[in-house]
């Protein structure tokens, strides 16, 4: 029978190189000089040791003029997932980052939101903000016709994405940016259907509350339920900052929580992933774990607004699924990159403040912005590292190319390359994006 | 008089566009549509709005063709002034950041350093290390032939730099590299002597010893009167995590702290930086006051091994000097816009600590990275900002070169493109940089 199946598989790439992923038991394999088989359906079908070849040519009936062969020092990684980002907000990527969260989204966010109205404007940004981001994609908009546009961009240029329509109906103090909480279900409705109807295979939509603060009781009733009959992805903002947590606190006196209160309304499923999450109770990181729910570590994000210091250590410990996330743009870069780095110095600034504390390593880091994203999205199933039967999402380093960031020495093992890959690298460094098993084009302008 | 002083200055270069700098006053000023002339010498002698350009035309003899127009969001700032960096650690930069300092330095550095005896590797390195960085160069190397060769690579490619030889004679548990306490003074005295006589317009030597647990007495007594009897700059490193700062306080009983075992020694001069200082107490930073000694803030390198959150706003408030630094290789980047980026987190990481804490702002960080360099090293009357009289050290900065690392908005204003670059800008807009009104070049490879 198996042979029979496999024959049926048509082999369309097959990788020569190095592949340097994570595991549920290993923060970071290196494995080089490996060959690595993709099928037409765009899924890892093989990754051996390249003394299999002869083997594997003969089994799946490709020849050595098939195999792309990696230059020196180049090899893949999985395609790094940015667990939340907002489209929307990347016009002012870089900027903006003098006050805390609720005077921020005010002052910054909420106008600049507004402008995404007009379908010029949005077309010229989520055209840019597609490129520059490697891997997932997450949309949080309040108009529907440009997130529906958003999602035709990333399908257009074959990025992977879950994309969502903001809802919000109460505590916004800019005036023209409102909706009602009927407008926000239907228009969520709308989107969705709509959406689904268009059948991109790699573009999904996601419900999207912003958070407590902005959603009425009704809002957030409705959008659990939304969410439920339709078991789709769900995504918001949780206990950012300690601001935010005393007033959710008084206005919903009757929650044991903050985290309470998504339980409450359904939004806390195996398809959510909770943006933040610095101020987090151990309780409710059991809840989190019972529900199977998830959180966004976005470090960039809690240092550039003061928000807090994730203790990811602990997180890990209650066996709740994390990823990482950029939070363009609380978070000032679009890079998982910078995420990656960002979490090791949250993770070094705890490690100064608390004897005897944990420290990341890079490898457990590199596995959150991998592995631990496609977890975060319950996607583990499809992407997130190069195990046979997953789909083929990667990205070509290249480390030693001309004018690049950083320089390999003569004496370099692979292992130090990856490291000052992850240290130094840039986009420069990314040179091929691959979202099963399809090189995503323009990756680059 | 002045007149006739003014008729012997020859301008050699007219630059009208933007100019971004600090000045006592103003942690940032932007300077648009300005006229910035330099002097056949390389100093600037006038920066006016750009409605003087005919009667500076006139006063100074040049022609509108003699002009070089900026184009479209491209500005000047200041060289930034990396006040603390190890030419000699660049190899293994990025690489190796998972041990406290003490155990960091016989694990990685010690071996690392030992190379250097080799003159073939130095060379390799130091041509790369010196093209990798803008503005001011430390090496702080054991042997003195690859030292005077890390000069010699910086005054070709036309780089300021302060030069130092490492000094060491005890607590180092790699075997090969060591010196004696004589080896260390005469290797020191015959260094600088060599490099002096190369009358290296740009580059000049510097006191290194190591730091106190390195050293023995009789080496840092030796190094205060070479140092003061010729009027040398000195650098070394203080209060960099708490063990050290432990073991420093068992080894000089006599000794009221750590900052006062280099004022013993004359270690503690005008003329001195030292590195880190995350430890001091406000009575240590009172006598670096006193003395007019400066602090060079490493951030990445206090992130990266665990070292400790310096408290640059104490600091200021205590009227110390104070520059950044990248520490390559504690700290994994050459970047001195990274050393901005971290210096803020540190800041935002202790607001994060303490309420009612003071944060530092982008531009307060800027202002560190050129002004209060210059001032760290004793050099403000040289470079720093774009005052008239001091030598034009600049670099030029094109925000929306093709392929960048962000995109700028038809919206956008300068400020916010400033902010950008400070946030998200990579050598890949830095396009030119000038020493003494000297085009660095090749600036890069
Ligand atoms: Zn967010
Ligand atoms: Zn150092």
């Amino acid at each position: 029978m198996t042979s029979c199946n496999e024959s049926v598989i048509r082999i369309t790439s097959v990788f020569k190189g190095a592949f340097v992923h994570s595991t549920h038991t290993s923060p970071m394999e290196i494995l080089e000089n490996f060959i690595l088989g993709v099928s037409e359906a765009g899924k890892i079908v093989f990754i051996e040791g390249a003394y299999e070849q002869e083997n594997l040519a003969k089994r799946w009936g490709f020849r050595n003029t098939d195999i792309t062969h990696l230059k020196d020092w180049e090899f893949f990684i999985p395609g790094m997932v940015d667990t939340h980002i907002h489209a929307s907000q990347y016009s002012y990527m870089g900027t903006g980052l003098d006050m805390p969260l609720l005077q921020w989204l005010n002052t910054y966010t909420f106008p600049a939101e507004l402008k995404y109205n007009k379908t010029e404007f949005a077309e010229e940004v989520y055209n840019k903000v597609v490129k520059r981001t490697t891997g997932m994609q997450l949309a949080t908009i309040q108009h529907s016709h440009s997130t529906l546009l958003l999602g035709e961009i990333a399908d257009k240029i074959g990025q992977r994405a879950l994309v969502g329509k903001v809802c919000m109906d109460i505590n916004n103090t800019v005036e023209e940016y409102k909706e009602t909480t009927e407008e926000s279900v239907e228009e969520t409705k709308r989107f969705i259907s709509t959406l689904l109807q268009r059948k991109y295979p790699q573009v999904k939509p996601i419900i999207t509350p912003r958070f407590v603060l902005s959603c009425s009781d009704k809002l957030l009733k409705d959008l659990g339920f939304i969410a439920k009959n339709n078991d789709l992805h769900i995504q918001s903002h949780i206990s950012e900052n300690t601001e935010e947590v005393q007033i959710v606190k008084e206005m919903f006196p009757d929650c044991k929580s903050y985290t309470d209160v998504y339980n409450k309304y359904n939004l806390l499923t195996n398809k959510t992933v909770m943006a933040h999450g610095c101020h987090l109770t151990d309780k409710e990181l059991d809840i989190f774990n019972q529900r199977g729910a998830a959180i966004s570590h976005c470090p960039n994000s809690n240092l550039s607004l003061c928000s807090g210091l994730l203790d990811v250590r602990n997180v890990l410990k209650h066996k709740v699924k994390i990823g990482l996330g950029t939070d363009v743009s609380g978070g000032y870069s679009p890079s998982m990159l910078d995420a990656m780095r960002r979490a090791l110095d949250t993770s070094k600034a705890l490690t100064i403040q608390t004897s005897g504390y944990e420290t990341l390593t890079y490898k457990e880091v590199f596995r959150l912005a991998t592995l631990g994203g496609s977890q975060a999205l319950a996607l583990e199933d499809t992407i997130g590292n190069f195990e046979v039967g997953k789909d083929f999402d990667a990205v070509l380093v290249s480390p030693s190319i001309p004018g690049g960031p950083f320089d390999v020495f003569a004496g370099d093992t692979f292992e130090v390359v990856v490291e000052k890959f992850l240290n130094l690298g840039d986009d420069r460094n990314m040179v091929e994006v691959y979202v099963a098993g399809k090189k995503v084009v323009p990756f680059k302008e």
